[in-house]
């Protein structure tokens, strides 16, 4: 049965995803922070509170992406993730909870696939207000062809041309994945040989949401000098797998006040993640 | 008020301590398992079933050492530990819950500070059955000089006057605390430098049951095949503290069917982990 194409503007149900102290500083070492960074990485340093990587929000706020399941049953192995963006309207607690509900914003017809758009709120359970609005598009090979709109071409937020004004590298350990996917996403792409074959891959890849973390810790030192209430937003689309072990460059130009576009490269050279936009309090 | 002498026999009151499976693959990411060792560090790769490192005992049985509170208050930050055994009667299965009963087995005075070891058992809540036997040894600075007895020499084991049968050596990241640290021992003297220099250390240093992960993975891949079920029981003495990045050398010598000693240095050669013996199925 071909997926629904009728569906833009259908809502997800509500989902509610808690998450502890504990949770956010196993996000922060899944995303390669270290020892440089015990605001979040520590609850119970001297004079540093824990802070919460405004990144996470892709993964609190996942509850939004849930709305997908509204286009009906596809196989879930032919499925891509193609963007994730996220507004932080108030700094992300160290621990609490939220309530996601998510909207299909689009579906479009790209031949060899399909893609869908998904955007949604997350309340804070603890006070009623918005938390974070989060987005993300998937690819799903092989659902396209009927016929519909092909959409926006995805080309927003290109690269000035000129040298970055900023450059950040971290290296990825060849185990990273094993203790990002702790933060829920078990997925088998990310650990398992076999499995990695059999999807086409040499070997496993990094976990998509794993490279945008790394990023953003990039952009929050860089450019949020560390404060993540600073942290506004942050939007871009994944371009290349990333095999756990390479280095990451993550690569700034500042285009106003409060607002960057940047991309990120692996070792060999090639962008990754493509078409960044971020947004922070100058 | 000094601390009670006469406590050998005292037993602690029974701790009850649950784990996930999520729990013992952060646990074996904690203690620098990686990517080669699948079965401890995922538990849906393909014809891979999780199975648990034995050192974990230590993490679930702690509440065998709870039986230290029965001496009376200290300062804890005086507290060192000096020793660390298991004897696993069964393997630990990916997630359960187990009730522990430790008891004082001696209370030495080292002039400098008192020595309290303890022992007990941990039976398995599902079967009933009795699933460890865990003991340690902990060093009180100052609160020795009561005149009682200085207690066994402790020079266990020693290695014998030849090369090692077999030497690992794993490299422990620079942040290994910050993961090793979530399986529960929280004690900033692993993560804050600020504390460090407080407790006369120049930098944070690694956890010594993170020291004793790292060498019970040596001696399960080396001595046991991987395979924990035919881990039987491991002891040793913390020696030096260790620095994370540094490399840890575990040095093996069989000594009989089923029974080596074992000690593992730190990176300029010292040891730092003394007088191991280490059982298995041969």
């Amino acid at each position: 049965m071909p997926i629904k194409h009728d569906v833009a503007g259908v809502e997800g149900a509500p989902v509610t995803h808690s998450w502890t102290s504990k949770d956010a500083l196993l996000y922060a070492v899944g995303v390669g922070a270290g020892t440089d960074e015990l605001a979040f990485t520590t609850e119970n340093s001297h004079e540093v509170g824990q802070r919460v990587l405004p990144t996470m929000a892709a993964v609190i706020g996942a509850g939004v992406a849930s709305a997908i399941s509204e286009i009906g049953s596809f196989d879930f192995a032919m499925l891509v993730h193609g963007e994730q963006s996220f507004v932080q309207h108030r700094e992300i607690p160290a621990e609490g909870s939220v309530t996601s509900t998510g909207r299909i914003t689009g579906i479009y017809d790209k031949g060899s696939g399909a893609v869908v758009t998904v955007e949604g709120e997350c309340t804070d359970d603890a006070t009623g207000e918005a938390l974070l609005t989060v987005g993300s598009a998937v690819f799903i090979r092989g659902e396209g062809g009927w016929g519909g709109d092909r959409g926006p071409s995805g080309d927003r937020n290109a690269a000035p041309d000129r040298s970055p004004d900023h450059s950040v590298t971290y290296a990825v350990r060849s185990d990273q994945a094993l203790t990002y996917r702790l933060s829920g996403d078990r997925n088998p792409l990310h650990s398992d040989p076999w499995f990695a074959t059999l999807a086409g891959f040499e070997r496993p890849i990094l976990h998509g949401l794993c490279t945008f973390g790394f990023t953003g810790r990039a952009l929050l030192h860089t450019m949020c000098g560390s404060d993540p209430a600073r942290f506004c937003s942050m939007e871009g689309r994944f371009a290349s797998p990333v095999i756990p072990g390479e280095e990451l460059t993550i690569e700034m130009w500042t285009i106003g006040t409060g607002e960057c576009v940047f991309q990120t490269r692996g070792q060999d050279g090639r962008v990754v993640f493509i078409g960044g936009r971020h947004t922070f309090e100058a």
